[in-house]
């Protein structure tokens, strides 16, 4: 319907009705149009009409460069312009610099630079997502006046439910919610009622960091500080979401293998092209743990049955050591380790390695002893199994642990890393331990 | 420093030192607290004091039946009524049912009602995370006297930044926020500003659902409706932000086969136990491939050296169905998937572990026939390799989608399952490979 009054140019009734909408479920409908829809909607909305509703666009769609170009390049700097500017700076953060510089010169000089400083910042620190489009008051300020100038921010600033509050140096010196300026007198000045223990983070904090403070003082914006302590922003809740779910996301990539920036809209062979890389990496690493058993085919030849154990060890190894990897990413992905608790952990995760490691060995020494009616075999695959788990469960810990520490992101040790890796360990202990109690379980 | 007036009975600067923190800040404190000054504590605070600070405590903490159990009947009953009624409800949820009907007793009748409804709610739908403590006006309400009410509300209320407008039959007609309100002239009515294009969530719907509202829209709260499209409650972000981190944990936990509600205290014994079942059970499963590979040793009694490539094949074709898993379960968490694009995804994860396995088989036929010195070998390898990629990649994709339409959460297929299930048709595609090529590349 709301299509029907676009083509047919029905301008009144269909700003009436779009203009209605929530922005989120305006860009649903505007990114179900084409070309020449689109070029009619420009004509009939003004740039800041437009920016209400890109602000809702995930800056990673593909299609902005291109919805950006087929505007007027003024249309398009004055939308950019009235967009809120953290989300203005994700935008531009993913065209060419020459592109950027041709949306920046149309705009005025100060907002052009306000919006190259938010560029100039890493795109996963507190500075990469803060908004500038706060709404600060000195201290000596009334709560009537207070709310008077918040009237004025309202149809600005990204959010008005928290006020930042400056001393004489332009130093912030107090946070309040409208929750409590609303209960003031009119004359009482901010800096009786504001809130000076203030939460802040550092302008260079990573995201992750950011996220914790929202997850712990369930605010709705934190403010963002430079190392000379003087507030240059915000961080609003809803930007907090995003990063939380990049972050998840990114985790959930390292433990599959796989980057999980495949769109849905990937076709197979695109798909084929991303996941590829890290599979014929592990191919390679594989082909060790093949040269390995190549080193004991003499062994192999003697006694074919041990065959047929060895993708039982290599994958409950492997099993084992995912889950210990899991665990050890999960946690260092919200505290920070020392060394002693290094240690502690390394520890915890060698006897956690033992005892799951004993308890499936022992279970499998039963099952291939009854199977096979021999259990010297089943201890042999037991006693295999349980030093595989072991060093698979350390190996597990260790190498994100140390990855971590040596100021990499440990996520990356991905599931299949260690599994691959499991493999070569599981199999040098298993034919090491077969080698050494040959003569007591091949029965000639 | 806070510690020492409270050892020192310095109730005073106790008070004014401690009530001037975040809550956050309290509730960290309180936890650094022994048995004797938690007690001193709850003589010097006021039951509501108590529960602005327990508000903060996450309800799955396992000491907090211990602390509700140390207080006064009446002084906790007297808290969790002064709490928010999510929190409190949560909180309730893991005590036992005698010490639940112990504490709303206590309470005032329809306090305790409030609380009893919202228990019965499943944990984790809109019902289970949303409050009703929210702020509701009639449509015929002007301006000024809405800001007049929400001054008193302002001390209870979850959020005052929403507010919820209900017409002459108590249907919910129109939402305002308070940004929007400070904006009215004092005589406007409600009804004439209100947004009435109102995004609300169903009662029972699930929480992954409600996350996604807020993605899209990045609301502060929801209003959450009955199968009468009455308004029961809200959902405020700050639970959002949990259930984001809870969903994401799940999905995690899923692909790392392990349950990611181990907690940082549990000892090795403890971290095992919860990690042995699926181990064994795995092992059960990989017992399974152990009794394939037995069926083929008249092969590799003949070929040892194809025992050399078992864990290269199963290894890689578990590798690259874990990434079509990963793929597919982050897909189900935030898409229905209907008939048509079921058959569209499962053809596309065909042709992607097709031209994976293709490629990666190639390779291994390369490396194998030149190490070797036997294309022959390096070509069955490779066969086998592709074969099994793209059967991984198939079930990988296959089998949590049809667990989604069978109700399950896809989530739980896990990374292991996949991997030794993998291991298990990878084995029977080998040595089938194998057996067909036996005489071709044994060289004797
Ligand atoms: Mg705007
Ligand atoms: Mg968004
Ligand atoms: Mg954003
Ligand atoms: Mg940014
Ligand atoms: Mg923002
Ligand atoms: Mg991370
Ligand atoms: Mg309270
Ligand atoms: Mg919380
Ligand atoms: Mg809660
Ligand atoms: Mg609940
Ligand atoms: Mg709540
Ligand atoms: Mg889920
Ligand atoms: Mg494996």
């Amino acid at each position: 319907q709301l299509k029907n009054y676009l083509d047919n140019g029905d301008k009144k009734r269909f700003r009436k009705t779009y203009l209605d909408m929530h922005f989120y479920d305006q860009s649903t409908f505007y990114l179900t149009l084409n070309k020449a829809e689109r070029t009619t909607l420009y004509s009939i909305l003004e740039p800041d009409e437009m920016g209400d509703m890109f602000d809702t666009i995930e800056d990673d769609n593909p299609l902005i460069p291109e919805l950006l170009k087929e505007m007027d390049l003024s249309y398009a700097s004055k939308m950019l312009n009235d967009m809120y500017d953290d989300n203005a700076a994700d935008v531009l953060e993913h065209l060419d610099k020459v592109d950027v510089d041709r949306f920046l010169e149309q705009m005025p000089r100060n907002d052009a630079n306000n919006l190259r400083g938010l560029l100039h910042y890493d795109t996963e620190t507190a500075g990469g997502i803060m908004t500038t489009d706060y709404v600060e008051f000195h201290e000596e300020e009334t709560a009537a006046e207070a709310i008077k100038a918040l009237k004025k921010f309202a149809k600005t600033a990204e959010t008005i439910y928290y006020i930042y509050i400056l001393d004489s140096h332009e130093d912030l010196v107090g946070v309040m919610s409208l929750r409590d300026l609303i209960l003031l007198d009119d004359n009482d000045t901010l800096s009786e009622k504001m809130n000076s223990d203030i939460i802040t983070v550092n302008v260079d904090a990573e995201q992750a960091e950011v996220a914790q403070v929202f997850r712990d003082y369930e605010f709705l914006a934190v403010p963002v500080v430079d190392h000379a302590n003087k507030l240059v922003g915000i961080v609003t809740v809803d930007d907090v979401i995003e990063v939380i779910d990049d972050e998840a996301q990114q985790d959930y990539s390292g433990l599959a293998g796989v980057s999980m920036d495949e769109a849905n809209s990937d076709g197979p062979l695109k798909a084929a092209s991303k996941r590829l890389p890290w599979l014929i990496t592990l191919l390679l690493l594989s082909m060790i743990t093949a040269t390995l058993i190549n080193h004991f085919e003499g062994l192999l030849a003697e006694a074919s049955i041990l065959a047929v154990f060895i993708s039982t060890i290599t994958g409950t190894a492997g099993n084992a050591g995912t889950q210990s990897l899991a665990v050890a990413v999960r946690r260092l992905a919200v505290e920070e380790i020392n060394r002693h608790e290094f240690f502690k952990l390394i520890g915890k995760e060698l006897i956690t390695g033992f005892v799951t490691g004993l308890v499936t060995g022992i279970s499998v020494c039963l099952l291939v002893g009854i199977w096979k009616h021999n259990f010297v075999l089943g201890m042999v695959i037991g006693l295999a199994m349980c030093a595989a788990i072991t060093v698979a469960n350390l190996a597990g810990s260790l190498i994100p642990m140390l990855m971590s520490s040596f100021g990499f992101d440990p996520a990356v040790a991905s599931g299949p890393f260690i599994s691959t890796l499991s493999d070569l360990t599981s199999v040098l202990i298993y034919f090491s331990i077969a080698g050494m109690f040959m003569q007591y379980f091949v029965r000639a």
